[in-house]
């Protein structure tokens, strides 16, 4: 059988190629001489496997793609306190060059408009670095993220700064309010170089799909950065990415995003898949034009909005039987599906229901699909509470869903691999 | 067994109590006269059940809690178009009862502001309505999301109208941008009123349950509004529901939510579950101080922030194997988990892979939890593809996960209970 | 012969008369359907004459131009601390329908916006006033500027009653700041018909007159407001009248100025004049664009900007000589010219080096033009010293330009007609 | 006799000596160690008089108040046109280092907040000056308005180019707008050089009345700057030159100012002072407390303000009688006093009255005190008419306040120096 998901991705290329709004970024030649017509597109499933289309392998200046990442590394290496005591988390509704400080403060709004993104680049690596140092932690940060070891362009590098005055006028601002502590130049020329980091969008798809992986590396399962940061890098993309059509692409994509000013767009949909999206023709917003054409595709095509509410599931507990009699018996709960908080909560309701009466209790895991440490947790009460009520508790537990099982304070379990075994050891 | 889920509301209770910071909202003697003790909670999962804590019966009045429902309503009533013509989408970064109206055309920036909620409220029911009817449209779309006949607090509401000005400013004001059409003073009655409507956290954490469920009321089943509207809503809560806070929330709770000035506070997770909380004492935001700490808590405690990554999931093909030989060959493939786009995709790759000759191919849905409607198409067009492969393909589909299998154009499959009636049918 | 002064205002009339741009103000019919061919302008010099062309006789609602009378009136009427205590001096830099309120006192800018002048209505007569009398007070108060009994146009008030929902928002805002006191709606109509009061521009160049003439009427010689409200008035004309074109109105007309929709303008020139102008078709900024050219041709062909240097003046000392001899000699001292402080400074310097010998000086005032307080004070000052120095000081004054002269703190001084009384008197 | 002005200036000395109130500017060591104690005020008289009074030899460096007289000179070399196309002359309403950039063009509001006076700095001297030219050229000019080669404090210069960063900030924004053609931390370091300049208040009093004396030093009689740059640098200095205060400092005081932050105050009053003031300690508007104190009394007790209404002069026309008979009869009009305009018109209204029906007329200026141009045209416009009306026309002008009389088409006029010499050669 050949994939759909190969025809799918050329439909919906051949759907906006014929776009041709909008015009590459003009601010230097580098950018302006862009072939408008390049389109490439990818996808990065959680556990590896990309599917790309068009042209995939085309190199392009990251821009301010780079932003959520380095805003990553920036908490990880430093801590939350130190980042956020610089840069806010606020959408400015405003454009991407915007300078948007805090009044007061002088802090950046958020580290998504170029302000915060500047003073983000000198919060990577450890606060004795000099500055060639902290540009290799970012560039080798980046290359984490995209699993392969990342160059930048000279040349638009140094026409960019040829034409950095906006950026310049920034770091200097950020300098009088001690937001920067180094000299605002060379910071924004490390920021400079940072964006210029050449990558394709199968690598954005890659580093997008490292974040939705909860930052670890899908193929080579390095971890890039610790799971709270990516909570709060996600989070901050999806009210700050689009700059000031945040609401429009909430409402509409609803996918946490960051648009690049030489046509890359990536979207990073939380422990689904990373997608990236290339073509250089920008719309008044900054962002690409056919870029956001495919998002929206993509979004209502494959249910990826953040508020699409799930299918409803089936119940989280498949049935129950007695086996065995007497001081014998036992209560097998079969459980299955994929167990957050509310299916917790309704086999804990369920359970509470069964009121069960047999000596033993057995909580049939065999199919389940995964459980997260919010449901663990309250399945471990539930066995903690079902040993003080007497009973023997079981996890039937054959692919190890929850390893070394404690419920601790007086619970007790066993954990078996089959519903025999618990039969057996039971009785 | 007894639940621990009271334990946990009556503990996070215990936790939140002893902060008596903040003060009632004084603009008006019946909110500066709440008890400012009162401290309630409830949790309202998708299939109806209620966990409440607290003073979770106490009336108190809905407040801004009515502008995500009424603007649900409004969207229900008169189609997207009409609504987002006359109301942006985008935050504002400021206070609840600024003005923020568009430049040039003098749009509220979002509905959760008083501007938007004040031109929502006309918006509400059909155009011809006058502002009685459009008032008990107003009233009977709330009563539905809570599920119970709701009335008003007729003394809050004249003193509220006493100190209006601030939303007859605001009126006069979109009228003379022909935000509103109609007299500026009677449709800031109606929003008066509709802000004076009377609920429990009980009922609060309903109606968010209902935005939860996708539009569908958790108890009675009944519809209220589609599912696109819920998405939208969900959205906009999510970019404009906390006002100039936004950032914070988004990163620190990330669930879509509304507090009202009389102390209450909603939060409402896709598919999973309404929160609510209600206690009188803001914070200088306006949202109230304990409602806050604990939403952070259940955020925390539960996993349930949107950009939370859930727990990497088992593998979606459980394991495949050949029965019967010769031109009776059939391959089984038992499919497992949730299935979403990501899930699908996964389905796809496997069985790309897999490549079977046998001239009979089965997907066994067995131990399949959930699935959407992408994944649903994706694995019909799995099943044409393998139709026009050659293959006789079967679902095996105890419980009816695809209804009516129909993968079109050249594809055909068998519907059967169990494996044994693919084998025996096949062969 | 015949006055070149109709023949100048014949010439600029003619120069204006040919440009067509701009368009009367559409918002009410009653505005829309003005002749916008209409062109007139007076002159009004502070001793009564007015010089009139064109259409100077043709009614047309005062609207903003009643502005800066009834903060006149205002701070006539309650003082001004009650009175800057509501409403700012400062310019906005904003369209006059701006709302600009003052952050966190909710004060308007200045009283040249709708915000300020709305809030200087309901200043106007005393606290206790109804609406009623409130408004006769204002009708009474523009009725003394003018010289005459004005009366309202009750069609232009009706319709823009029905348009006035901007200014029903601003009066709204207003009270919710406590800035008005009253019910804002019943504001707005007061503020509404003050507008609509029907003047000419010979009318509107009186009232400027008596504001040119320290709120003298220049031909009843009424006094209609004190001295220093005047000054009050045109300092706040000069920097918030032209709204936001106030720098380019500074620098190119430096004349006090206002400006109403009905395309009338007026001129306000301290001591000198008092312009007004009438042509319905505005420009951008609202102003009246004959208007504006009008101006900028007085202003530089009569010299009438208010930063223009005057030329420079002869000695104020014009000369001086013995007369008599022995104890009858005396020093006359002649003086010349229109006396201020650097007229007066000048004058004591002279005496100072003069050093006169002679036991009688006598300060001979026959040819001073004029002499304002301070250098009364100032001649007053030198006469007493003159005195502690032991001479006798006589005051040349034969048109009583020092009347009643009281040098105080042993100084004396005897007040003659002439050279020859002193000498007579002295000898 | 002893002059009351040193005893005047010492009164007022003694009044606000006491005030301790503010601090000096702290921002950079050289500033915040300047004696708080020190006080000094200079009157510089529009005929080079000064008259000095405490710490009046104290240099300290000149900081902002040397933008208004950069300003004049950017106008003077490179012309209205390209300096407006640069610089708005909108008051911004703001502190003086707000960056307050027009939306679109990137064009500072003013010339008094910094964007703007950085802007300046570069329009001095030629287009093609090198940044060491030009700054000389600015340092000769600001030389030329105060009579004596200045020179900069390089310690001072040294502490705030270490704290330039936000005129950096300001400058590269200038630069990405193309407001600034040049290196912006070239143009950043002549600007602060600029700044550095040591002063005296007696030398900014001498510069201040260089502006007050229309352009001419009134001492060299050496021409700084044209009359219409004065007149337009003067128009700025009213609406912009003290930030955010402008409307509290234009109605309390009225004189066109600027301040500097190392306590420097001047003003200047069109033809007859310049003021100066100096104490180091300011308030929250930067502006130096003593000195706006000083500022008030001088205005009050001087009536200094713009909006000061003269005080009313006598009438022009002195007097009117005829001399000799028949033919050879004439009539002489005798006009006293200073005659602008207003006093021209008044001139013309009186021989339009008197219509003289000798055949000779004599205008008699003998006890004119000063005219302009204007009350010249308009002058020699009645001699023209009269010429036309058939009379010989003779102008009485001993002092030759009208030189070289030529009325034009068809006008004829004899100057004589006394009245008996009209009446002998015209009998």
């Amino acid at each position: 059988m050949r994939s759909p998901i190969p025809d799918y991705l050329a439909e919906v290329r051949g759907a906006v190629e014929p776009d041709r709004s909008g015009a590459p970024a003009g601010y230097i030649p580098e950018l302006a001489a862009a072939d408008p017509e390049r389109l490439g597109m990818a996808f990065a499933m959680v556990d590896g496997e990309v599917h790309a289309c068009g042209d995939a392998d085309q190199a392009f200046t990251i821009q301010s793609i780079s932003k959520p990442f380095v805003y990553a590394l920036a908490l990880a290496d430093r801590g939350f306190d130190t980042v956020l005591d610089k840069i806010g988390v606020e959408p400015s509704g405003e454009a991407f060059n915007e300078i948007s400080l805090e009044a007061g403060t002088g802090r950046p709004l958020n580290p998504m408009i170029n302000a915060g993104a500047i003073a983000t680049h000198s919060l990577a690596g450890t606060e004795q670095m000099g500055a060639g140092d902290r540009l290799q932690r970012v560039i080798d940060g980046l290359s984490a993220f995209a699993g392969r070891s990342l160059a930048t362009d000279e040349s638009v590098f140094a026409s960019e700064m040829a034409h950095a005055h906006r950026n310049l006028a920034i770091a200097h601002m950020l300098r009088t309010h001690d937001i920067l502590t180094e000299d605002p130049a060379t910071v924004v020329e490390g920021y400079t170089r940072q964006c210029s980091v050449l990558v394709t969008v199968r690598d954005l798809a890659v580093m997008a799909a490292t974040l939705a992986n909860n930052g670890v590396h899908p193929v080579s399962g390095q971890r890039v950065v610790p799971g709270p940061v990516v909570r709060q890098v996600l989070s901050v993309m999806s009210t700050c990415g689009m700059y000031d059509a945040a609401g429009d692409w909430a409402t509409q994509v609803g996918i946490p995003a960051k648009s690049g000013v030489a046509g890359g767009l990536i979207g990073s949909l939380p422990g689904q898949v990373g997608i990236a999206t290339f073509s250089p023709r920008l719309d008044a917003h900054g962002n690409s034009v056919r870029g956001v054409s495919l998002f929206k595709r993509f979004s209502s095509d494959m249910g990826l909005h953040l508020m699409e509410v799930p299918a409803s599931a089936r119940a989280v507990v498949r049935g129950t039987r007695v086996v065995g009699t007497g001081t014998a018996a036992g209560r097998v709960v079969e459980i299955q599906g994929a167990i957050r908080f509310t299916g917790a909560e309704r086999l804990v309701r369920e359970i509470v229901s069964i009121a069960p009466r047999e000596p033993g209790v057995a909580l049939d895991l065999t199919h389940v699909h995964s459980i997260d440490d919010v449901a663990r947790r309250m399945l471990l009460e539930v066995v903690r509470r079902l040993t003080l009520d007497g009973h023997d508790v079981y996890l039937v537990d054959p692919e190890t869903m929850v390893p070394d099982p404690d419920p601790g304070d007086g619970g007790r379990v066993v954990a078996v691999r089959t519903v025999e075994e618990f039969v057996h050891r039971h009785g």
